[in-house]
C-alpha cells in the first residue's frame, strides 16, 4: 500500500495535479491507521519509506519516517475530518489547474455540474442529475481551512459529493480505498475540465436549457 | 491480439481518452468470439486475463476471464451492433473531452467535418469532402442508446463514417481490426480537436466560406 | 541514422505531430540516397527495416523494405524538392493542430512570425525580424503540392523559412541533418502554439503597434 | 549534481519549456564553481560530460567539456548576477510558452500575481499578497538583458520575487540549490498558466475586486 500511494503521487504528478510540492495523499493501512505523505516535498520523489503513520482520530504520530527532516501533511486534519466524516478510506488533495479554474465558475458555495456521462463514475450519480460539490474559500494556513470542510459535508446538498473544491487552491477528492479514489480523482478531473472548456468554447450553447439546445428526440 | 488490446487501453489512457474507468475496446479474436474489456476497472491496468469472450451475435459469455468480480462491458451490445452493420473487427469507446465538445457543436443529429487534411484517414473520405458523423443523444443507461445507433448506422448521410459521437458522453470508432480502429480513434480526436478549436480561436475565420477565406488561387 | 529516424517518429508521435498514421519523415543516408518512411502505417511503430532507400534526384526506389506491403511517403516528391531546393538534409512532415490553426491566420501566402526569442533557433533571423514563412492551399493528392512548394521555395520572400505551412494540414520543416531538422520543427511548432495562442488570449494587446504595448524602454 | 543538472533538462523538455534547443540551467558544484549547460544543443540530450565549470565571480571558463564544438550558455552572465545578487544556488531559464504569455498580460514591468494557494511556494510569500515578479523587455542578444536583470534584482517591490520574465522570451528562476529551483519553476509555470487561462476563461470574474466575487463568508 505504501507502494501504491507513491505511485499515485507519480501518476497525478504527470498530470500536473502537484507539482511546486503541492498536493497530497493519505489512505487508512488499516482501522486507525492512517499512511500520510510529507509535506513540502517534491511529491513525485516520495519513497514508502517517507510515509507517515498518524493516528485516525487524533492525528498523533505513530511512526514518522527514517528521515528526521520531514514533517507531516498539513492537510492531516481535512483528511482525517474527510474519513471521519464520510467513511472514505483514501484522500487526494490536488492542486489542479482546472480544479481552481472549475472553483472560479461557482457563484457561490456550490458547483453544479450536469450533462456529462462521466458523472456515473461518482456513487449514487448519474449523467442526468444536478450534481453539486461543495466550494469553499481559501484560508491563508491550511488548517484553518477544516471548519468550512465540515460544515459542508454536513450540508445534505452535497450528501453524493466525493470532492470539495477550495477556491483558488485546488480540491479534496475521496473514495472508500486507494483505488475509488484515483477513479474519482480522475472523474472529478474530468468534470473540471469540461466546464471550463464549456465555459470558454461551448458557452453559448450550454448556458441555453436543456429544452432549446437543438437536442434531437 | 489480448495484450495488444491492453496496450491500446494504455495508449488510450495516456491520452486522456479513458480517464475515471470509463471507455472499451473489443475485438474479434477469431469469427464470432469478441475479446470485449470488463466494465468499471481502471482500463490502463486491465491485463489479457481480464478480458472476456462473448458471442459477437448473441452477447452470450463463453468465456469469463478468471476473476468472478469482473463483468463485461456495458458497451458490449453497442460494439456488437456496430460489428454486425459495418463489419468492423475491432471498436473503441471514448470518453474524451474533446469527443464531448465536438458534439456540442452538432446542432441536430450530424456533425460536419471539413476542410482538413486528417479526413483522408476515413476511408473513401478525402479532404475535399463534407464528411457527416452521426451524433446521438445520451441516455441514461448505455444498452438505451442501442436503437439510435442502430438508426444512425443505416443513414445514408453516414455511410463513410467511422464513428459516431454521444453527447456529453464520448464517441464509438471502428474499423476491420486493431490497428484501423487504432487510426480511426485518432484521425477523429484529431478532427474533434480540431473543430473545438476552430470555433474557438479560428472561428469567424472558418465561417466564411471557402472563396472569401483569402486563399491564394 | 535509421533507429535515429524511428526515434523522432516516436518523439513527434508523443508530441501529437504524426497522429493517425499520418506525417512522414527522411534524411540523406549519403548524398543521393534518401532513406524515406513508408506511407499508411503507424508512425511511432516504424522501424529501421520498414524504411526506404530512394534516389534524392529521381525518386526511384533502390532499396525497398523487407516487407513488400510497404509504400514509400506520398511526400516523397516534396521532400525531394525542398532538398534540391534548399540543400536540406532531412525533412519533416507534421500533421500538428498547431499548425493548421497557425495557417489559418494566415490571410493570404505568408505567415508573419515576429516578436518571439524562438525566432532567433531559425538560421539567420532574430527576434527582432518580421519573419515570412510560406502558407499554400490543401489540395487532394499531396504530390499536387509540388509546384506550389516549389514557387514559394523561389521566392525571395521566404529566403530564411525553415517550414512550409499547408492550409488545413500541416507544415513541411527542415534542416541540414536530422538534429537540426528536430530543431526547427520544435521551434516552428512553439511559434506555431505561441501565434495561435496570442491570437485568442493576447489578442488586444497584440494588435496593437509595439510602441503601444507599454514596454519599458 | 551533474546528472541531476541533466535529469532536470529532460523534465523541463518533456513540459516544453525547453524546446527547441531553447533554455539553460547551471548549480554551484561548490563554492565559487559553477556547472554550466552548453548553449545550442538539444537540452534534453545534455549528459553529465558536456558541461561547463566555470567561475561564478568572473565566468571564466575552468573546465571546458571535452567535446570542443561546445560552448557555453549565453545566459551564463544572467545567471551569475542571480547568484551574486540573490545567493542563488541553481538558476533555471525557461523559454515556456505560458512564461511568454503571462508576459505579455503585464502592462508595464511588474506582473502582478494573487489569489492563488500556489504563490506559498515562493519564500516569505502567501496566498493573500500581491506578488510582484518583475519583466523586462528582450533583447537581440542574451548578454545585453544583464543590465535590466540587475537593475530588478535591487528593486524593493521585487524582493521576494523568484523569478524575472523576460517578454516575448521566457523567464528566469532561481532557488538555493536544485530542487528548490525546480520547485520554484514548477510554481512559477504553474503560475503563469493560471493568469493565462484566468485572463481567457475567468477573466470577467477575476477582473472584479474580492467583495463582489460572491465569495462566501
Amino acid at each position: 500500500m505504501r507502494e501504491l500511494l507513491c505511485e499515485m503521487l507519480r501518476l497525478f504528478y504527470s498530470k500536473g495535479w502537484v507539482s511546486g510540492t503541492g498536493g497530497g495523499i493519505c489512505a487508512l493501512e488499516s482501522p486507525g491507521r492512517l499512511l500520510l505523505a510529507p509535506t513540502g516535498v517534491h511529491k513525485e520523489r516520495v519513497t514508502p519509506d517517507d510515509l507517515f503513520v498518524v493516528d485516525a482520530s487524533s492525528g498523533e504520530v505513530l511512526e514518522p519516517p527514517a528521515d528526521p527532516a520531514l514533517r507531516p501533511s498539513e492537510c492531516g486534519e481535512i483528511f482525517r475530518a474527510i474519513i471521519a466524516a464520510r467513511g472514505a478510506g483514501s484522500v487526494v488533495h490536488s492542486h489542479a489547474l482546472a480544479a481552481v479554474l472549475a472553483c472560479d465558475l461557482a457563484p457561490d458555495d456550490a458547483l453544479v455540474i450536469e450533462r456529462l456521462e462521466m458523472l456515473k463514475g461518482i456513487p449514487n450519480t448519474t449523467n442526468t442529475d444536478r450534481h453539486m460539490m461543495p466550494v469553499i474559500s481559501n484560508t491563508p494556513r491550511e488548517p484553518e481551512l477544516t471548519s468550512e470542510v465540515a460544515r459542508v459535508l454536513k450540508d445534505s446538498r452535497f450528501g453524493n459529493a466525493q470532492s470539495i473544491g477550495v477556491r483558488d487552491h485546488g480540491a479534496y477528492l475521496w473514495g472508500t480505498d486507494i483505488w475509488e479514489a484515483k477513479k474519482h480523482t480522475e472523474v472529478y478531473h474530468f468534470l473540471f475540465e469540461a466546464l471550463v472548456a464549456r465555459a470558454t468554447t461551448g458557452g453559448a450553447r450550454n448556458a441555453l436549457p436543456s429544452e432549446m439546445r437543438g437536442e434531437r428526440r
